[in-house]
């Protein structure tokens, strides 16, 4: 491995924005070692099966993101995980296989300055919001930091999967300042200022997605407005709510 | 601690209304150790997730009441529980953070005398009937402890959130004397004459809401009588119904 | 316990229809063991939960039939197990609590000669088709053992619940000679010739109820035709179809 | 057992089309391990209960293929799996009792040159759409591989019930090219260019006909475009999909 690239890539680490206290020197292997937690999570919670991906960045200029290669996210350790620089590409030169869509990190780490990490999944009960013209909408507290506007990209001239760095900006373009982005018959993207965030909003995500389902079969919905949106996004995101809600997902694992 | 203080919360036990047979010295005791049964209980059926709480009464003329601190239920001990007095505040200081929505519990057990433990939970399956106008209504026998009016708090002028006692105040007024109450877009309230009965009614509860919306979608329901619900709490809560499903409840915590 | 009493319920055992292999002495002993695993099976595959029962009978003219005490059924042992006399009542003297629903399993005991097993459950799922217009009908050939005429008990001057021999005979008489029968807004019962006919029909009667609901969501529902259901109980009730499947859920409570 | 006859149904084993990289001398050695973990993970996904099966093609001029004898899937070990001729009887005696509905194994592999492999269930979120008219289509890229065209067989005269050659060629005739077919009240039928891909077109079949069904729910659905699914086949059945898949699936038979 070329390490003066790595260094180039992991870049200035106080600038990082996550609130989770890790001393200075093993602040990279703090955020490794909760990404491998975030994978188990996510395929513990049915948000992944055999496919998704979770990644953070480095929190440098060049915009390098850290994430697997190319495995079933429960089935991830240290081992698997490789830098990749601003343009999806591996920091260094291996025989593992890399995520097709890694184009998804790399365009939002460019285009969104505000996000430390991004997750990527095709959790079954969102499916019907990317095919339909039914308005994902947060119709529970808890669900609230996936924002009021979530736009579906549905390109017109290739399949929705972001196989290039071209399509990924076109999608990154498409999720403007969005939490979360549906992509037509395939999945979603969702962002945040941290791994515990984006764990958080996809979780919800899901939920949010059956439950909205179930209301409308009773009838007219009254979900989240603009204000409460706003106003829960920082009572969830607290450290009280969003950790409470990692110990629990990270317990989980063990007894399941 | 502040045993003096302690002793006043903990008051006179011989008031307690609870049927379960416990020797007068070890009574609180039983009812911490039946607390942290129930707060795994709740987890294991689903009713729980990261959040929600269970409290019971201190039976006393104070008020107060025995609730864990701030953590998932399903990891609270009886290291996690501390006692509440009317105000919805410790009893004794701690560095320890307390639920926001305690005041959901000082205020139902300052206007209900009726009430030994209070619930508050956030079940899936509950939250498409506080977003729509679809009134929740026991279709099953073994439901009928929900009782016939379920009452939906919504308030104008601030989130449906109980975090401060004014706002707990507003919720119990809307509550009245109902068994369970709804929160919009947020979940619900279940009280009872014990722990036991609030677990039962809260699981039900939860069942219930998904057999009503699979029967709604079928046509034209025919839910219980006022006559049946009555005559069915009788049934339900006496100790040979309500304690066979407690004892169940209990045995899936070992084997799952 | 009363010998002869005892003797005089289990009778003539050359009778027994159940074309289950057993030596003659260790007849009723096979069907108890049978009973202890129907319990377990049907607790595991979501048919019963803390309620519900399951009884088959002694294969005597006084109509006599073994069940447990009151007790959640996944918990039932051999130690449980009573036998009843054909008016519901236990044959010898106990301080153990019954059933209060053990009439249903008496009256069909004898209004029906061609009734080896009987249950009585609340399958979640069934419940729907208990409190709306909805005809229960087979959609899949292997839920044809539920038949074609499901009727529903709906009494008009009490409560849906079989606690007297009065309320049994009148369910039995409801019931006529269908082989499932509803509860309004409580459950339902399965009678078969055998213990696993009828646990085979209880798990698949819940599993159609669910495929039901889900066709009719989409449209136009053919349902199996009578020639076809008739056929088709020949079949699956061979033992090759019906061993295999007890062999099966009996191999789920072993890893599960 | 007749090693002859064993021979000739295994033929010239070069012309296995499987990408899967096996030593020529242990490859139907191979093949069968793979045909054991994939009745396990079938059963453990949900696909398989205590009835369905699956086949693969000795690749021989006779069309000879092997599949365990009737047996719980999640049963079969190596010693349950028999080789079968061209008509879909077994190649040797045995006492042992194969499946009544092998003959759509033995049609199939007669009439589709192109199919390695066969798997028949009766998943239940697949028999809504066998009953009603609604078409199965893929909603999500991931079920791409079920095609685009996924015929109902509903014959006129008998059950669609396979258990004679005459109705497995009638089924296989009503079949054509398409990767799945349904089967009227009954199930339906998956074949695929190997074990792996027929495992795979399975699980997604399930989980595309319940994604369907709540698009449904919410209004008109997009589902994939010709275009679409024949591109993503490609993508799909790359081994770098497929395998990641089939190891995430077996990883879950370890820890479920």
């Amino acid at each position: 491995m070329d390490r003066r690239k790595f260094l180039m890539g992991v870049g200035s680490l106080a600038f990082i924005r996550s609130p989770i206290a890790y001393s200075d020197t093993s602040l990279i292997d703090g955020l490794k070692s909760e990404l491998i937690i975030a994978n188990k999570i996510l395929s513990n919670q049915g948000v992944f099966d055999a496919f998704g991906h979770i990644s953070f960045r480095v929190p440098s200029g060049p915009g390098a993101f850290i994430m697997s290669y190319s495995k079933s996210p429960e089935l991830v350790t240290l081992d698997d995980l490789a830098v990749y620089d601003k343009l999806g590409e591996p920091l260094h030169q291996s025989e593992r296989v890399s995520f097709r869509e890694r184009y998804i990190h790399s365009e939002l780490y460019q285009s969104r300055p505000d996000v430390m990490a991004v997750c990527h999944h095709h959790s079954d009960a969102i499916i019907p919001y990317t095919v339909t013209n039914t308005p994902m909408r947060p119709v529970v507290l808890v669900a609230a930091t996936i924002g009021s506007k979530i736009p579906t990209w549905d390109p017109k001239d290739y399949l929705p999967f972001v196989n290039s760095a071209e399509k990924g900006r076109d999608f990154a373009k498409s999720m403007g300042d969005a939490t979360v982005a549906l992509l037509r018959g395939h999945g979603c993207t969702v962002v945040g200022a941290g791994i515990r965030e984006v764990v958080m909003t996809s979780i919800y995500l899901q939920r949010n997605a059956l439950m909205l389902s179930q209301s409308l079969a009773l009838g007219k919905v009254k979900s989240l407005s603009e204000t409460e949106i706003s106003k829960l996004r920082k009572i969830l995101f607290a450290p009280d709510s969003r950790d409470r809600a990692w110990e629990y997902w990270k317990h989980k694992l063990d007894v399941m």
